[in-house]
């Protein structure tokens, strides 16, 4: 969505040290910098839109350090989660934040990513121990003290969670300090459709207060549905969806199916279902992280754009509503879809990439549903970053105050304001 | 330990905008500022070392807004983490965060406090969802801005992260947003004697791998055993000892303390009881929350001093080894207990407050506990925070770089320096 905006160069740095050393470079001559992890990034947060040279940082992609019992890992820029949860299939543990698309895990780290299982392992907030981070300058700076990976602190200021979320605009991320969990003994999966959103909600709210310990609770309203039926031939009801999943020994497996079960049905959900094996899973899971591909199959020739936002859980009922009235009302093609255990939800949409006015009605309806958002004490984005397209939003959402502290954050790491400008602020 | 030193004055503002006209008075006036919550913090976070106004929050003690559906609340300065969990009692949600003193929760979101539920439901650091912050010259922040309370957010820089655990230092916390966690259905507690340290943390690791969901895990060593004993009239093991606790339904907790049995006893515990009804888990939970006062009555008229670090969970072992050698060769009475989960222990140290010479062993056997767990890849604090007596070790913690990064963020905030001078850098 975002015009692509090719920088000057294009560098592939092999170790930190040559990170450093072209951060020195650029920063001194007043040559723009744009961290580059896998760009799967929705928020336009790799376009060049000052020009400059672009640090690709894929080509370094070890694994440094595996401590086991310590459940903690350090990666460099260039792995990703997919290659991280490979490396550790034996070991009895796992890194457990998947966004949709394989992605860096240190641009993962930048963007504050999460995705469908954050609602019990949290986000990528929760689950940074510490970075090594290149300084526009080309100082290095380890935000928890150089090799340290304890898994708590009340050491001074939190700069880890400082650039966790920054956008490659305080900084560049050359290893992450990332925090494993034990890979569960065994995971069921139930899907299970419903009359209304409401009721898919409502459903959802119930789990978490009964304190059921859901590992992921997903929405797919109708529109998704029909097109996942479609593209990853299921067979499932045209109707609000939730997909969960359970993780835990067999026997509590069981307890919190029949939870779970009870409750929806409670909410007048009209048909679950459960699989255990592994292919059966897999393919529920393969075919909620195509929605994507499924939703633009809907309308070949089609672009697609994703939009992101999270409000507190009793309000998505009526955002959801109003959203698909919105959707209505401007003759657009959308598909919602979520983590909605978070709040969190995102519409895909379908654009003419030749009709310049759908265009426009599309960018109008995603500022409307950020607004939407706020206005039910939400941000504009749960997990995708403010990048180019949401900066006015994020004035709106933290006030001026806000916005003030962090400028001056930015001009205290970045005085030139040559770290991936344009972006956030 | 640290010697008292008392401000100029003392005020009690009764809302937000006195905090404000407060702070604005004495930043334009050059007078330190020192924010006060329940005074109960171990490292002389409130001492007025350069004298100047301490601004006491205690009558700002408003839970001012409760959102059951979306597990927040809202509190002023002035309520205790006790005080919320009464007020939450019907309520099926709770604030798991609990330190051993009943301290406010503003004063635990500033020095980034945990307590001995924090390997299941984490610090105050995953707990905080937004601040009100009064900036040192008056101006009114809202760290994830103004009425907000969403579970995840990628919008901009991390402000709430950046107040968690500041000490008071860049400004003053008038309300919090805090995350609720629905309350155990049922719980069920254990307590189990080793016959060495490393049988205790092993069976700890093995816990934790096994992904037993385990909401408590403390760590007593023969010293506080035998004071708790003591003082509580408990009837255990004066041996290493595990207190353990867990949440859930009924059938998952069988399940839950039948596997941790069986850990603990490949491990070669030789005593393993458990207690379902809360009478009998309250005498256990008291004990462990008076054990500072046991280990005092252990010699009269001595006092305490408390120390604190976190290391990697496999380093664990060692270093309670050497601890212990250490208070040994020092000819030093100090109990060793901790949130073990994380990695966290505390020593507490007794002193004879006549002895100047013991007060410099105590003083020296501190730092070298805090150098010890800097060797181990571990943080001087996990909990208690820098104040006054760990700046030296946070400079060797964080490294140069680390500190110039804190120096400026401080001088950022801060310009003038009067904002809990003397604290943390
Ligand atoms: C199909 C699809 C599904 C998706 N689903 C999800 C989802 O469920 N949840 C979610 O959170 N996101 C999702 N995303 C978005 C995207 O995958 C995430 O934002 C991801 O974190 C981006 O990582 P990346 O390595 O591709 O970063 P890039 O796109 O390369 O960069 C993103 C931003 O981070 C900066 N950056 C990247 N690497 C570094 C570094 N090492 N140091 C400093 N700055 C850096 C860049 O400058 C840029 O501003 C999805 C994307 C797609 C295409
Ligand atoms: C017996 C005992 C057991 C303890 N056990 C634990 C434990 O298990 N875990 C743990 O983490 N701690 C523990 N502590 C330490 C202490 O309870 C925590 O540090 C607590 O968070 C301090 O809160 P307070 O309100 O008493 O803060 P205070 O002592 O009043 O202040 C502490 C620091 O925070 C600042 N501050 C306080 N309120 C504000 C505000 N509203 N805005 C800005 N700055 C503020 C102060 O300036 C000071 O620097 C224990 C203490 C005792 C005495």
């Amino acid at each position: 969505m975002h015009r692509c905006q090719p920088p000057d160069a294009v560098v592939w740095p092999q170790n930190v040290e040559q990170v450093s050393q072209l951060a020195a470079l650029c920063y001194g001559q007043g040559v723009p910098i744009i961290p580059f992890g896998t760009g799967t990034g929705l928020e336009g947060g790799v376009c060049a839109v000052q020009g400059g040279v672009c640090i690709n940082l894929t080509h370094m992609d070890k694994i440094l350090e595996l401590n086991l019992e310590d459940f903690s890992v350090v990666v460099e820029p260039g792995v990703t989660h997919k290659a991280l949860n490979t490396h550790l299939r034996d070991s009895g543990l796992w890194f457990p934040v998947d966004p949709g698309a394989d992605a860096s895990l240190c641009g993962m780290v930048a963007t504050g990513a999460s995705g469908t299982n954050a609602v019990r392992y949290g986000t990528m907030r929760e689950n940074v121990l510490n970075l090594e981070v290149v300084l526009p300058g080309g100082e290095l700076l380890h935000t928890a003290g150089l090799g340290r990976h304890f898994r708590k602190s009340a050491a001074g200021y939190n700069l880890t969670g400082l650039f966790v979320g920054s956008e490659g605009t305080l900084g560049l991320i050359t290893a992450a300090t990332l925090r494993l969990h034990p890979a569960p003994e065994a995971t069921v999966v139930a899907t299970c459709a419903f009359p209304s959103v409401q009721a898919a909600v409502d459903s959802t709210v119930h789990i978490l207060q009964a304190a059921v310990p859901v590992a992921r609770i997903e929405f797919l309203d109708d529109v998704t549905m029909d097109a996942c039926n479609k593209h990853s031939q299921l067979n499932c009801s045209v109707a609000p969806t939730l997909f969960l999943e359970f993780h835990g020994s067999e026997q509590v497996l069981a307890e919190q199916l029949q939870r779970a079960e009870e409750i929806t049905q409670d909410n007048g959900a009209f048909h679950f279902s459960s699989a255990k094996e592994a292919e059966e899973r897999s393919r529920l899971w393969a075919a909620r992280h195509s929605a994507w591909y499924a939703v633009l199959a809907l309308r070949p020739g089609y672009k697609g754009y994703s939009t992101d936002v999270c409000v507190p859980i009793s309000r998505l009922p009526e955002i959801l509503v109003q959203t698909k009235e919105d959707l209505k009302a401007q003759g657009l093609t959308g598909a919602i879809l979520g983590h909605v255990g978070d709040g969190n939800f995102h519409c895909l949409l379908l654009v003419d990439p030749e009709d310049p006015e759908e265009l426009h009605r599309v960018m109008a309806f995603s500022e409307l549903l950020g607004r939407r958002a706020l206005a039910l004490h939400g941000t504009c984005t749960g997990e995708h970053g403010i990048g180019l397209g949401k900066r006015q939003l994020l004035q709106e959402e933290v006030g001026a105050v806000g916005m003030e502290t962090m400028r001056r954050l930015k001009a205290m790491l970045d005085p030139r304001g040559l770290m991936n400008p344009g972006k956030v602020l």
